[in-house]
């Protein structure tokens, strides 16, 4: 967790990601680099209550059932989504947390300190 | 350019990614999921003047000048950094555009229609 955390508060252009960092980090992108999993995940995310089940995503993807579910269980290793079993199914969401720290990482609009005013010098 | 425009607006809790967006997308993803190349990528990012040659960027890693040229091949096609040769190096810069694409599709916040107004309701 505290592992986490520093990771959230490391935005690219302040300061180098060191070793740890960046193998944890690409762990997550790299679940990221695939079109299944990204489309999976975005109708997770945009799905009716933030949450969808098996029985939601199959039928959209021309890929069988057991190739979902390994998607599916490749984002939740990641940390990207979690499942929960209700019933018959399992209902998955978003790790909103995990989004915001990848973004908050690569999001150049972070580097505050370094914005230039916009007031122009006098001329 | 016009296709890059509509998937910066592609928030992922708004709608599900469709093939075409979701291919594009794994694909920079995926250059993003190799420990060496976030190193790369953050290493210029926080580079002084927001710029590196390879001489800035070599002895940082235990693997070759080839491997780093490499890695930064793949983040040159993925538009995620530019190089320019100047006299006897190559100059590269991050594209804010490109990262800020990517962190406006993950993050969770930019979600502002489905936010909640923050007044309770007359009780």
């Amino acid at each position: 967790m505290s592992n986490q955390e520093s990771i959230c508060r490391s935005v690219l252009v302040e300061r180098p990601l060191d070793e740890p960092e960046s193998t944890e980090l690409a762990r997550v992108f790299k679940a990221l680099g695939e079109p299944v999993r990204l489309r999976l995940l975005s109708l997770i995310a945009s799905h009716a209550g933030g949450e969808a089940c098996v029985c939601d995503l199959s039928g959209v993807f021309e890929v069988s059932g057991p190739t979902i579910s390994h998607h599916l269980k490749v984002l939740r290793e990641a940390g990207l989504i979690t499942g929960e079993r209700r019933g018959t199914w399992i209902y998955y969401r978003t790790v909103p947390a995990a989004l915001g720290r990848l973004a908050g990482l690569l999001d150049p609009a972070a580097d505050t300190d370094t914005a230039p005013a916009t007031t122009a010098p006098a001329n």
